[in-house]
């Protein structure tokens, strides 16, 4: 029987240690083919590169494994696989990751780790996004592994019901101290945003992004829950954004 | 009794005729600030600048109009005119667009458009996002404007519930040939991707995206439906991504 083919990325780029550790779980599992960013695309949400011509190339980063970097978005990376690399192949699993940061809550829509998770879901490939809560560049992720590995094996057993995207975050624990796994729903927090100000050489004002994670919400079904309580968070996610409880509410709308 | 603030933002950037329609409906209806990207950033979906400075200057472009431009995202034009354009007064509606081509059914997760609403629904701002179905620079957004303004007076008079944005689109057609407005949920449709393979001066193979929209939701509620019957799509959107249908068939991931 052939082995199944899984396609993973990230948008941290091909020299984060969290993508190393993603290729080394699914080799164990599958062939592995890797396409990333040539650069950091932290935050880069679903965009995708329209005004730009796309370049793909072959580098030798990883060893015997077919590996290729990108000059757009984790979303341009994962159609330029399907459609120019892999030649509409069929791929068993798309992972992203394992991302520098959490991606739990309402991270997902600004993450381009799990854009690019989704991009592949929308192709009706079974996905999964995986992020450590440990943005440094040494973060360790060997406890996360096992987890990592049980996570990819039940899709490739099981295949995706209602849904063909995983949301997982697994917290800053170390290896005996996380707790378990947790099926949640995305937790309903924000950003409260700031911006630093600060003066360029030549005089001119910029303005930097910060921001502090806020969660109100208090239901203990949520991803930043079980997080909080040293559980990894699986969130099975969409991309229907209709908010069907609201619609009644604009029937004088309708002609 | 003081006239309502209206943040307007878009995608296209300043010199797009279809933020200059939406500008001229928002003027009537309360006091404008406009904040809009210095260069186009369609496709951009919701991604924000982290690894880079932000700037903002004010500008001339719309007469006496308290103008902004911005060298980033959207989204990003949105958090700037929260807090540092605003210093977090209250802003009553934020309206994004009119959208040079379409923003219904799937494409509210690539689209700079929306995702600037989106970003001040999560502000807690009531927020729309207008598309017209025309791509053409030269579009006439003349037909649009008696429904634009129709929909903004109905959340200034009525706000929202269960929602706080709306993805309204709007067909290609003339004055009197607009059926009218329905509220709907998102088609369930997708693009089949295509890339045009080419190479460069310098002999160098690139890509670029191009790709089919393609439609499989035969329902008739949907906004794919309503704008190819004529009528003008109102869609609420939220930001909660969890396919709750698909939570049960996970359990044996549950410790």
């Amino acid at each position: 029987m052939s082995r199944p083919l899984i396609l993973v990325t990230n948008d941290d780029g091909h020299f984060a240690p969290g993508i190393r550790a993603l290729v080394e779980v699914a080799s164990e599992l599958g062939e592995v083919i890797i396409i990333a960013p040539d650069s950091p695309q932290s935050g880069m949400g679903h965009a995708i590169t329209i005004h730009n011509p796309l370049r793909i190339n072959r580098v030798q980063s990883f060893g015997d494994i077919q590996a290729w970097e990108c000059n757009g978005t984790p979303v341009d990376c994962v159609k330029l696989a399907k459609h120019v690399v892999l030649k509409d192949r069929k791929v068993d699993l798309c992972v992203s990751g394992i991302n520098h940061g959490s991606n739990a809550s309402i991270n997902i829509i600004y993450s381009g780790t799990l854009s690019a998770a989704m991009e592949a879901s929308l192709e009706g490939i079974n996905s999964i996004g995986f992020s450590l809560l440990d943005y440094s560049f040494d973060a360790d992720f060997e406890p996360s592994k096992p987890f990592v590995r049980r996570i990819m094996q039940f899709v490739l057993d099981n295949g995706l019901s209602q849904t063909r995207l995983l949301n997982v975050n697994i917290p800053k624990l170390a290896s005996g101290e996380i707790k378990g796994m947790k099926v949640c729903r995305q937790a309903n927090a924000r950003w409260i945003e700031e911006f630093v100000e600060s003066t360029d050489p030549r005089g001119q004002k910029y303005y930097w992004l910060t921001g502090q994670f806020i969660n109100e919400d208090l239901g203990s079904d949520t991803d930043v829950h079980a997080l909080d309580n040293g559980y990894i968070s699986i969130v099975p996610s969409g991309h229907d954004l209709t908010s069907y409880g609201a619609m009644a509410g604009l029937s004088d709308l309708n002609d």
